[in-house]
């Protein structure tokens, strides 16, 4: 970094951060203890039965988050560090926020939250949404904003995930309505909001180069090969959880052969773009969350993982360029068309799975619906009472509806919030650079008489 | 790329790859359902055992093939996107592809055919045979080539292994013979039918470089890792798949640290070879999978950890060189020293491993033999009526016999189809570049003002 | 590497290691075999559930020690295969000598030695005392002068760790005074002994480039991810092991946030340094691991796991500077910030919560202790008669002086040692660079005509 970019309020992060680390320990300090040790040896061995089944998706889904989102946002080639960074950030900040507002919103029984893995699990998810969000921005927005952007999704989606799974009724195990397309509107709407009508023009430093494009493969491989486990986690041991571990396999793999297909058939020259690959193989998980663990048969499964990535890939040839140009919407990860478009495929296969499963049982014997299993099948039944299976699509589809109004929403208001003076957004020829926010040696600087080939190629560029 | 490769039929790719999808709804749509859900609770308890059981066996594999085989590809500095994509785009498709062709062989009963992970892990293995032929004919193959060689891989694989499993009844439980040989020699056998006679000269976009050498260097690191997984999953629980597990655990490393006693004695000047070092590290787990589960002691499994990495790196240093040179036969990862001499020398080691067996249990009650544990112990009985111990170490020997001709006549076929007009051999001047199948800038390319520091680099030199 | 290097003995490392090998196989044919199989059915499930519970831990730490600690230590941007070669060899030659010393010093009963999971696990946890030591010398050392480091360290660790655990009863199931404390000062000692009085200047090839600190972040975050894994494994399955896991995961993602904040305040312009990220987010399972399975209220890990990143991130910022002023004690890697100060900081922690533990007892039922819960609470009370709580408090305090103690004064002497002439310390200029070890084209020599766009640029460079 040559000029001093001395108004850039450095203070601010660490005042925020640290304030809200005091108040976290006095919140823990006050109210957090952990569950009752169980009294009997029988209660230690189910406690340990939980570990094992729980802790090892646990795992998978802190690998997804941390390594493989990560790794996949290193597409912009000067900004990997702090891609990393931040999304490790806000992973552990928005986990933090959201243990505490759960432990105010639900848990408040006796004075006492009792924390065990499942609650630290539901906080990760809340945590999702906001390394989604993020990507709609990413590159032109400081931590604070990201931090502050954080600080209001968190109790946005604790409410809306509330209204979409408790009160309507939606049935969303792998959080295709709840995460993914709550968190993809309320980026786009953050973005509208930040960016106003300017339209960004092409930063020179946004452009992947191979290594960078490479790197952010390996994270999307990453991704794609631990989310069966992000699907699964909640669904019923048994049957459900077989199933919808099944049908993520099959969906992504569908999406994996289609992207292939459709990016090919999309270019003018038959060359596949990296940033299909790297997004449209995931497009299935996104897709089949909402369903995984109903009884689709297994071709529904393959079929929804092909659509998705079609619908992904043309959403970054045709549709991302569209909004641009007619909203002024900027997109810097194309989340509408990882989050967005597959997730809405997903809620209208949500929509088609309970009419169906409704007429495949209409007069037969009860135990028929059975194949349903796991907590799909009870919630579809408890929903019996609210109008049937068909009541239950109309839920299904008034899920999605609630979950894209409300984002965009709130994702708009958040984004005027981000405009304030003081949360200092970067000056435009200073974004995707690591070197605002790292103390990483910058790739113009001049570099000592042994610096790295890189550096000294760079800078006799510079002295010619 | 500079030039037009007008001459590249790129139409082809989709178009083969959107029928085989379209081909494969329509199987599925007709014959493919999931297992009949668990009657009863205790089934329903039974189904969750099978998950936590399978489950993260499946999962560390899926990491070792996607990501870790992957990353130990990329060691052409300018082919890893190609390396990593087509990876993966190969193994979906061959998975997708032995699933329906299980289906349409094994499975059909009553009509449908019932999904479960466990047929999902077996269509996996098959594909993994078709990652591993690739290795010999990398980067100078196009994506239309690789999946045809896969088509005809996945059958003649599933043909190769019930012969040697199902009629010979060869112990294997970590597919060294059926697995590693098969497609070793498959692969050799496509490498010498594709180039035939033609010396291939030493491209100059073939040599590693550091960077390049770090990344495959992670990628085997990470097979290293989850390698036992791969062995042990398709044991007998208990004993023989602790065991199994122990044994892996052992060979590997032992290959570990001879690999780098033999490249350290074999290179002039004392230096470790990075190829040596990415592939040597693994031979021991090529061996051990066929006496993994059989009642060596631990002593072997570390022997045959240190020998197979000894004639891993002796097959880098004289074999691949002698061959090219006598044979004209083209190895690009050198897979005949990683998976074709390791598995020849598992394969002799489970011929003496039963030999021993038979001979510590001549004479001794029948209950001796249970050591040996596991489906290992099971088969072995079960072949008593074939003529004894003595007998089995006979049918081991016939099944690698089988699976090397085999392989071999199947590639040289697979290799001559692959010859083809239609199906468009790059240009020896394209090979090894991502830029002739991904939109990725090309590093010689002319950067713009704000380049990265390589493409300046490179551009500046090229126009001093 | 133009120049050559013939006074670098490169005969020492294969004939060391072969004879090491040699006499592994030797002691492994003599005395070492597998449990006895399981007898009945019922064993087998127990066996069965063994490998179920405890290897998907075992794989967690084998990522952490290869890929997550390998890519860390790629800091240095020349040295980076070398970093993860190097560290491999270690940890394997180091787990199989600890598995040969183990043998001898306790399992030889009846002339026979049985290999099991735990028994490997156990070793692998002495070689990561290698791993870390390693950090203080890094880039620094011969390979030959780590292998006989490591073979000196591992017996001294075996009995340093029987004197802490075994005779003074300390309480530490995440080996925070055992590992972590004991291998920095052993590396610390071998540092001061091996470099003694002479400053280390700076080292133009020590410093991290973009490229080279990114891939050692990603390391962190692999580590980070599994930590739980680490610290857990060796807990009473159940509740001691639930809470081990959400202490950790507690302690762990304060850290993450308040190195944030730390590194932030500390620096003078506000930007992050790579290195606190690094190191800083990692302190607190450094920490935790002494208390992970006691009764501690979940704000006390957040709390320790806070103060962790901070002590660590102020080592880096005036401790280690001032060490190397005053002292001349070399540490490259900071492992004095990363594992001494967070490790002692444990160590305290501990001391407090057995007092706090046994003041909330006192006078109520005995029964009110259980909370301690599994191993913990069971060694609690069977130190109750060696002076109560009290006095566990106290041997906690003993224990981490005996590490201090024992470890520096182990590291002074195996320092020395490391200076015999024979050992080949590489001269000061060839240092932190992979070329002297590896056959990789050294970044500075001159390319061919389609070399790499980074070795063009240098090589131009060199030109002008």
């Amino acid at each position: 970094m040559a000029g001093p970019p001395s108004t850039y309020p450095r203070r601010l992060l660490p005042l925020f951060l640290g304030l809200f680390q005091a108040a976290l320990l006095l919140f823990f300090a006050l109210f957090v203890t952990y569950d009752e040790p169980s009294a009997q040896e029988k209660d230690s061995s189910l406690v340990a039965n939980q570990v094992y089944s729980t802790f090892p998706f646990f795992q998978d889904i802190q690998v997804m988050l941390v390594v493989g989102l990560g790794l996949l946002l290193t597409f912009l080639p000067r900004y990997g560090f702090s891609s990393l960074t931040h999304n490790f950030l806000l992973l552990n900040f928005s986990m933090q926020w959201a243990l505490v507002l759960q432990g105010l919103l639900h848990h408040f029984h006796h004075g006492q939250i009792h924390l065990d893995l499942h609650k630290l699990l539901i906080s990760e998810f809340a945590a999702v949404t906001v390394l989604i969000s993020v990507g709609a921005i990413l590159g032109r927005a400081s931590p604070c904003q990201l931090l502050v952007m954080a600080t209001c999704e968190i109790p946005l989606y604790l409410a809306s995930e509330w209204v979409i799974v408790t009160c309507l009724g939606v049935l969303d195990v792998g959080g295709t309505i709840t995460i993914h397309i709550f968190s993809c509107y309320f980026g786009l709407g953050v973005s509208k909001a930040l960016f106003r009508a300017t339209q960004q023009p092409l930063h020179p430093k946004e452009a992947p180069t191979p290594s960078s494009d490479l790197k952010s493969l390996v994270g999307t491989l990453i991704l794609w090969v631990f989310w069966p486990s992000f699907v699964a986690v909640l669904c019923q041991p048994g049957d459900a959880q077989h199933r919808a571990i099944l049908n993520t396999l099959l969906a992504m793999s569908a999406s994996a052969t289609t992207t292939v297909v459709a990016s090919s058939l999309l270019e003018r020259d038959g060359k596949l773009s990296p940033g299909h690959l790297q997004n449209g193989s995931l497009a299935g998980g996104v897709a089949i969350g909402v369903v995984a663990d109903m009884a689709v048969p297994p071709v529904a499964a393959l079929a929804l993982g092909s659509l998705s990535a079609v619908v992904c890939v043309l959403g970054f040839r045709f549709l991302t360029p569209l909004l641009g140009r007619k909203l002024t919407l900027h997109d810097q990860c194309g989340i509408h068309n990882l989050h967005g478009l597959p997730g809405i495929l997903g809620a209208a296969a949500s929509v088609l799975a309970v009419l169906v499963a409704s007429k495949d049982t209409s007069g037969s014997h009860p135990s028929q619906l059975s194949p349903v299993g796991g907590n799909a099948s009870e919630a579809l039944e408890g929903q019996r009472g609210r109008g049937g299976a068909g009541g239950q699509a109309l839920w299904q589809a008034a899920g999605l509806a609630v979950a894209v109004g409300a984002s965009l929403l709130a994702g708009l208001l958040t984004g005027a919030a981000l405009r304030l003076p003081c949360l200092a957004r970067p000056p435009e020829r200073l974004c995707f650079d690591d070197s605002l926010y790292f103390k990483i040696r910058d790739q113009a600087e001049s570099p000592g008489p042994d610096g790295s080939a890189e550096e000294g190629a760079l800078a006799l560029k510079e002295q010619v």
